[in-house]
């Protein structure tokens, strides 16, 4: 399958050190070998970046750790192609412009019959995934709804996350520049960080961080991934059919604390 | 302002040589320091790559140049900032994606009072730049009219770009993967290369290459460049208010030799 990776911050945050323990997977520690693709949502606009290549061998992939750049949202993707061939069409994060906000999705799964997802022509694919049929179909089915606020697109994400989930596997994070969603058919799981931080260490390289030294204060932050990226004890799972959404760092499609516990 | 480059071939040909010297403009031989970007469509789709670093500084400039990125279509651009701030948003290329492909776009000019250009909402700005605005009007313009073959895509480019050429200056390059169009107001120029291929030297970085030891016998292929990139005798000036459209290395809007020469 493939293996994703998001992250949200309430203010500009260094991805490097998550970038440089997840991309093991691509290569070294999973089999999800068929390219890779990374997303930057910054205060100053997107840009992604997409590679053939396995993320441990490629040196794009090391430029992106090494770059350490600072986004409010990440987006990451190691592929195991399974629907459509190992092309650069079909390497995600998957992007479309809709009212002059840029959207972009990642996706871990398989959907099985998916060409009956009817699509109204205003997105399109441009590659022959599963996943990329039911990016343009999600974004039809946003438009079309006038979504007053983030827990309302979360909720109509949630009710086109179960029809998707039940053709097969669905896992996926999409995001407009200020919410990171996620919908969980199988397995996803988050961690959010704040004040004190600690030391950790990437269960994928060994790599050690003291997060104290590179985040401020009042700096609220979110990682998502497909397994824990760290020996940190506060990963939780998503259970199936689970969705959730993410602004300024921590969770935001439920009002009280206790709906968060629950 | 800005500089363009531009390459289209008949068959997938390594961009490293004419991007390595082009660089070089990005803060060295040239004033254009406020990022780049440069997209290319391959046999297997299309990616970019965008940077607010100057052009001859950033490491991912360096590796798109050691990269040898072989592509059908290449469109490079260094951004000396005028109209929209110093944003990622606001960096070449940009695209969209209509009808399943995508549509990838460079600009250089200045368009005064820009905003007139009225968008019928499909395509949208993300970014503040006036080429962005003028961008989303050309798409609106395509797709609104049934052109049957890419000549007819060049006359209504032509024809879009003298109303924008009006509002200033307005060189571009815009291609779909099959056809790389360009229209100039004030400064292009272009050069094809076939068999037999000659050692050539880049005005930029003095970097000499062996193109006989790079290309097939069979390999056609067209560079076009605000200024001439090499010291070959076979550039060509565009003339204010020309259009042009290249596919398979070669150009393709005009089906007489004697036209093209004219």
């Amino acid at each position: 399958m493939c293996e994703l990776l998001g992250m949200n911050a309430n203010q500009p945050v260094s991805t490097g050190f998550s970038w440089r323990g997840f991309r093991h997977r691509g290569g070294a520690n999973g089999p999800h070998r068929d390219g890779f693709g990374v997303g930057f949502f910054r205060h100053d606009g997107y840009h992604d970046f997409h590679d053939l290549r396995p993320a441990i061998e490629s040196p794009l992939a090391t430029l992106l750790g090494d770059d350490e750049i600072p986004a409010l949202i990440m987006l990451g993707h190691l592929r195991q192609a399974n629907e459509g061939s190992v092309d650069i069409r079909n390497t995600y994060p998957f992007t479309r412009e809709t009212r002059g906000e840029c959207w972009s999705y990642i996706m871990q799964g398989q959907l099985e019959g998916f060409e009956v997802l009817k699509l109204s022509g205003r997105f399109t694919p441009m590659g022959t995934t599963d996943g990329e049929h039911a990016f343009c179909w999600l974004l039809d089915q946003l438009t079309e709804t006038d979504c007053e606020d983030s827990a309302e697109v979360c909720e109509r994400l949630r009710q086109c996350g179960d029809r998707l989930a039940r053709m097969g596997v669905f896992n996926m994070m999409l995001s407009d520049g200020r919410v990171l969603y996620t919908y969980c058919s199988k397995k996803m799981c988050w961690l959010t960080r704040r004040t004190p931080f600690a030391t950790v260490t990437s269960l994928d390289s060994g790599e050690h961080i003291d997060l104290a030294s590179r985040c401020g204060s009042t700096t609220v932050y979110t990682l998502l991934a497909t397994t824990p990226l760290t020996s940190e004890s506060g990963w939780q799972d998503m259970h199936p059919g689970e969705a959730m959404a993410f602004c300024n760092g921590e969770r935001c499609d439920v009002s009280s604390p206790e709906a968060v516990l629950s």
